[in-house]
């Protein structure tokens, strides 16, 4: 669905800023119904603010049943095709759709005793995870109290929102959920860009197998033309981008060992701040690389 | 069995020399016989060119018989214990003697078709390889003519006499059979070597498991107490040396990101030549690295 | 004098065009009135391929006549201020106007032998070299023949006549006549861009005194707010970077040794090409640096 | 003079040992004298604790006399030639017996508001320190009361001793006042050690003229067959090692830019340590280089 502006958002009747709006918190269009008349909204900010201002000024028992009405991650909802559109494409995004069955057993004991312990789902903004960080998270939030795990339950919910509403309205004013990763390969045997070479993205995994997530080559100033990740968040993770540098030199004609003293280079790096840039180039000649944090 | 002094091997009568180089060419002890009376020996690599001329100078088909007395690799003598001592430690240290069924079978596979075609079991110097290296050599070879496997089978057996020599025989010279494998860690935020980073060397496998085949520390200076490998080939194969910088700049107090935008480094890299000297130091803070084939 | 746009140097008369163009080929408007009855021009490339004809196709006495016309570098016209503004800015770019009197001396011995041997003043395109590299090329071009150097000193009038262009015309296309330097500065310590580096570029002489060309501070993102050269040549010659680093380090409360063991950090290099890109960025912590050429 | 064993310096009679060590405490053979009948001397520390504890037991007149016994830096006495051997050799070692005329007033003035201030002359140990940092230290020393300087000067005095100790006693144990500077040139565009690179160590001055120290070129792995500075301190300082790479690469046959982009590269850099280990490498490609503090 095409994102509508801001502006014409302003403008629709009640019932159509219902039907784009309504689903913007899980199963709870009362509070698109609720920010309706405050509009005109002078950005997308203003947006979310009103609908963090609605959960907030609820009484309790209205804002425990927003959680509760969240569906399990990975769960039996997601087992029979029973989500929302927008919760389906979350959790796939973190690979929740795809798990093994032993993963699937752990998320199922991890919802158990979270939901036994907090009497609400365990609820997280997937777009900002890996299915790694998610799990750490679990683990680390049923140590939590109930206080502490209803708010910070609440602040995912608002996460979701504020990744629901970039996707739905196009405004001047973004909000700040977007992260960047991007890669530069400079060729210091030549003394310029390196193009041509063929890059993965691997997410990587402790327990289950690594996942390719994307396969970009470099352009003619060695970077990819596109940035890796770049208009969502880059999910929290731990990864490897990993370059096929003997393949490039190899084309150009160098002469190299065999097999070549450097052949794919891995650099393994986490993401901490989903909406961080994360520019991760690397300096390479046959014999020899350098890669760091750079912007 | 310790190795005794060239000055000793001069001097011991014909029995005992032919019990202490018997067994260097496989299931040969004629060779050693043919080169007794041309002792004294000036070095160790008199010996070995003395077991090179017997071997060139005998007809043919005792030179057949040399190479067909040598034993599969992974093969049924293998699997029945029933190696000589020597054959056993050499294909135990690829990793020949714990092969998975699959892996098993590939070796089944290509030993009966390379006695098919050449008529002499496959040899190859297995303390210079890694079991992938293997692999790919019995590929190759397969591709060959008779007569250029049977040159290739027999510079093999001189490539094993010449190791079995160095274990034996204590010289002041040496034959060029020991490679080197070093690392040495930098710390460019203190600007000081790193002690006290836990390191791995671990043998990438591109279709089995990858093998972990030292674990060390670096010391004061650095740099591990002894060498990775020294003191013997360094198999040619493809290799990660995995850093674990996080654990290192976490016990200084360093503050690093949750979790540590660098936490193990994976340095890849190949061996082509396993009597070369490999030092592949690390160069990091806690948000950059460097590394380069070093001297 | 602000550019003109080539729309208005398409309609204006005869006598505008000859005012605006008649100083682009020094000391000869007649290539500017040669050209009048060309127009329209469809680009910038059309404007100066004109010149480039009309100046091809005049015959040789007056081509001579051109060359003639010019003044020498660093002359007796200069001296008296008896210098088109062109030419008088263009020599000043290359430092031409503040010679010592040794350096005067040279200048003037070599301009003698150059119109002793070819009957014509030397002729180069000032604003793309330094001092340095003008003597350099003052010295190789004395050794040619009269044919090449004729060439030579026509290519070059039509090297300055397109940076004349790209300065009074402001047009769609560009000449291709602009290089640029720019450097980015990275700080491993803390793994994010060096902002507030005081940064100085220095050309450097062999023989007469190094002159500091730019001072500039990085940015929030480490770089400098413009290349430290952009939208004219970047000079041939050997510049070095230098990056108050220790000074950087010292206001963000980083203890260093004292002296630090790295305070200034002088990159030295040199430019080839000055309608070039050269990036040269500074990856650096307290203890350690590395520099490339970037793109 | 050779130096005589810690042996025989204990064996030799007493005339013979004041003929040895009477000048290690300048114009105060009584020291040598007090700490004779010490004697055996279980290793060289043994030695410079007596002379120190001589020095720290004599009463406050004695002591003073030996700190108004030394002579100025630079003062009439080096230039009238009455300096002892030591005292000459030390001062020409931080190059004080070859200053300009405006150094040699600055020396003047110094000494004199030394002396005016606290009534004896300045006493540094010269070998620890280039001319700057002498200057830099005057500066600093001048601003003190009397009996730090009083102190001040004593530490001063044990630092040549030990000097002195080391120049004169062969012993197993070394008293800690070698320091190391040392190169390691590495190129990453072949992966192996850069052989015959001509290298330079030049000792900056802000106020004079820069020093070449040392020139030496790179043996086959890269370093020099010594290292740079050894046996002896670093002296105190800033300073610059010139690597000649485009004329490494160049005899190489490697294709450059002309002039090639990196020609010279300076590693600019301060010692602080006298007595420290300054490993200062470098690892280069044509078009790049990384420089860093190692061991």
């Amino acid at each position: 669905m095409a994102p509508i502006s801001l502006d014409a958002l302003n403008r629709i009747d009640r019932a159509e800023f219902v039907a784009v709006l309504g689903g913007v918190v899980e199963h709870a269009p009362w509070v698109a119904e609720a920010i309706a008349r405050a509009r005109p909204f002078a950005d997308l900010a203003a947006v979310r603010d009103a609908i963090g201002a609605a959960l907030g000024g609820a009484d309790e028992n209205r804002r425990l049943s927003v959680l509760q009405a969240h569906p399990d991650l990975a769960g039996k909802a997601a087992r029979a095709g029973a989500l929302t559109r927008d919760s389906q494409a979350e959790q796939a995004s973190a690979g929740l759709d795809s798990l093994s069955e032993q993963e699937f057993a752990q998320f199922t004991r991890l919802n158990d005793a979270y939901r036994a312990k907090f009497a609400i789902p365990f609820i997280i903004c997937a777009r900002r995870h890996t299915k790694a960080s998610i799990l750490r998270q679990f683990e680390q939030r049923l140590r939590n109290d109930r206080a502490t795990e209803v708010s910070a339950a609440l602040a995912e919910v608002l996460r979701i929102v504020a990744l629901r509403l970039d996707q739905r309205i196009a405004a001047p004013d973004r909000l700040n959920v977007h992260g960047r990763l991007s890669t530069h390969v400079l060729d210091t045997y030549h003394g310029r860009p390196a193009a041509g070479v063929p890059i993965e993205l691997v997410e990587l995994s402790e327990t289950g197998a690594n996942r390719v997530v994307e396969s970009m080559v470099t352009n003619a100033d060695g970077r990819t033309d596109r940035a890796i990740i770049q208009d969502r968040p880059v999910p929290i993770g731990e990864y490897e981008l990993r370059f096929r540098l003997a393949e490039y030199f190899r084309k150009d004609g160098v002469r190299l060992a065999d097999p070549p003293f450097i052949d794919v280079v891995p650099i393994r790096f986490a993401v901490a701040e989903p909406e961080g840039s994360y520019h991760v180039p690397l300096l390479a000649s046959p014999w020899s690389y350098t890669t760091y944090r750079g912007s």
